[in-house]
């Protein structure tokens, strides 16, 4: 099979698959659901089923949409569900697959017991950013009132702390991951006190896993760029045991222009990586002091190497800054195995936001 | 016609039109070829060509073929290609649509000529920037020559600066511009000089364009973010000329969460909007006050307006930062006409870089 036209994005599919042993290994005596919204893929999606994962999560509904229609038969809508619209379908989506939607208001229950009698819901609990979630642990109360009352099920709890993942420092971040987790502690205390059993404790992040698992609080992990990881992890987990996963995610780019003295041009710009983390690594050996800057939606600069002169057409593999939002500008992997281009993988949920 | 589920890429029809009916008017005495690079789109293709444009420039060879296939016949391609097998590509074009190509290196000529015959070129002028395109007017007479010998057509020279665009201020971007052109200009009289017809010199863009015209260099002009603008492009032409286009393009959102006391979160972050180019602007003038926080991939944070509460669902609209990589993560413009939702038209170029 010869190589894609660049850039693409190139998953190496034995180091996935190494990643994804790791974590189920690690993950035992928990229930593993892994977050899809870094992968967006049945083909991932399913690797992680047959390791042992009960199902996914997904950011948004046309996410869960895109992998249902794909196979995937157990779904955790990890962001409220919002309006009449959003509601019937979620409506629709349960009545074909085991699906549960996160709630952190009470006005969000009656659509969603109009839309979707008797669904599962997770009473999303902020746990110190203050960007969704109950408020306090009377608020987790009322909202489950009301959703049990609209006839709802109310399943449990969920607690993740988005801005914990990325620090830096293995006891750093769980020290701040514990903190915040008092509060999701003093809602699920508050709604067993209610007499809402709570049977399930959802959250965590391939940042802090390891400290999630150490605490056994949650039951229920939902890491998702362990898959892949990226420069920014790399940079933040370095050699933690949360870091411990392999690079599998690449953008793959060309030379396209070897005119300037102390650069080269390459094909892979703003349009092939988020910018919201930084720069990308650069992955080959040859080019171990060189750096990447972007030059532009379509073109990146990459410092000349040291030694032998840079041919036009010459590749070059780059580890995106952040994972998640760079395979989301791709409509597939393209699969490595065993170092040889082997095929590609749809994306089906890319740029379902909505 | 309902309101689309959000966030959702809106597009005014009406601001697009006059837009493009603004740009054709000024155009006039240049030879207009609209930059696709911008909306990646047949439908906002044809309306260009359809208002007097002689056809499109694309970035890369897979937004030119997803044009062509959507019926677009005449296509720059404003990027080096190189390789055999993006040059089999070109060919491929060739033999079905009007293209050219630019070319910066004389090796590049041996690829195109084998795979492409007889095909136009465009010689690539560094106007400055170092990105892509010749050092010096000697290396534009050696990839001509190159570039005939091998048996293609040499069209003329691409002299663009894609940093003069965004400099603020009307007479300092026209200055920056002036100064890179006689880059540009030395290269035509070099050419000229050896006997190379120089029919086209094709550059400019939205930034540029009053000045571009004023100086009466350029045969063809390649404008692209002023079918939209976006933010950046507001805060840097403010009332200049250059600036006297309409927002048309916006990203629609709803509120999802609303228990912070500050703030509420939107269901539009990072997979929503570029990031390259700073934070949205929000359009509403209930929410003139507000500011726009990204709050991870999937949300965004608004401060609360002054005056009445904030409901759940309630829709804000928001001036994406960056026309171009924020087009790029849609697959659909969702249309309104006279104020009110009328369809939708594919982003067919979207996410092709290759």
């Amino acid at each position: 099979m010869t190589a894609p036209p660049t850039p693409a994005l190139m998953l190496d599919g034995d180091a996935l698959d190494r990643n994804i042993a790791t974590m189920a290994r690690r993950a035992q005596g928990v229930s593993l659901r892994p977050h899809a919204k870094s992968h967006k893929s049945a083909f991932i999606a399913r690797r992680q089923i047959a390791a042992g994962a009960a199902g996914v999560c997904c950011a948004k509904l046309a996410e869960a949409e895109a992998l249902a229609d794909a196979g995937i038969a157990d779904i955790l809508i990890t962001s409220p569900v919002i309006g009449a619209d959003n509601a019937a379908r979620a409506g629709a989506l349960a009545r074909r697959i085991a699906l549960a939607v996160v709630i952190d208001h009470d006005m969000a229950a009656p659509d969603l017991a109009a839309h979707a009698p008797g669904l599962r819901v997770v009473i999303d609990v902020d746990v110190g950013l203050g960007r969704t979630g109950v408020a306090a642990p009377q608020q987790a109360v009322a909202v489950a009132r009301a959703a049990a009352a609209a006839g709802l099920r109310v399943d449990g709890v969920q607690a993740y702390g988005g801005s914990w993942q990325h620090i830096a420092g293995a006891e750093t971040r769980a020290a701040a991951m514990r903190a915040g987790m008092v509060r999701a502690q003093e809602a699920v205390a508050a709604l067993r006190a209610e007499g809402f059993a709570v049977t399930r404790i959802t959250g965590g992040g391939t940042g802090t896993a390891t400290a999630d698992l150490a605490l056994g609080f949650l039951t229920e992990l939902q890491p998702g760029s362990y898959v892949f990881m990226d420069r920014q992890y790399r940079d933040a987990l370095g050699g933690d045991a949360d870091g411990a996963f392999e690079q599998s995610l690449f953008v793959a780019s060309r030379v396209i222009s070897i005119n300037a003295p102390d650069w080269v041009t390459i094909d892979a710009g703003i349009k092939a990586f988020s910018t919201d983390a930084g720069l990308p690594a650069i992955a080959e050996p040859r080019w171990a002091g060189s750096r990447y800057f972007f030059f532009g939606d379509e073109h990146g600069g990459v410092t000349r190497p040291e030694g032998a002169p840079v041919s036009l057409g010459e590749r070059i593999l780059l580890i995106p800054p952040h994972c998640d939002p760079t395979v989301n500008l791709y409509d597939r992997y393209r699969l490595l195995r065993g170092g040889a281009w082997a095929g590609e993988a749809p994306i089906e949920a890319r740029g379902r936001g909505w």
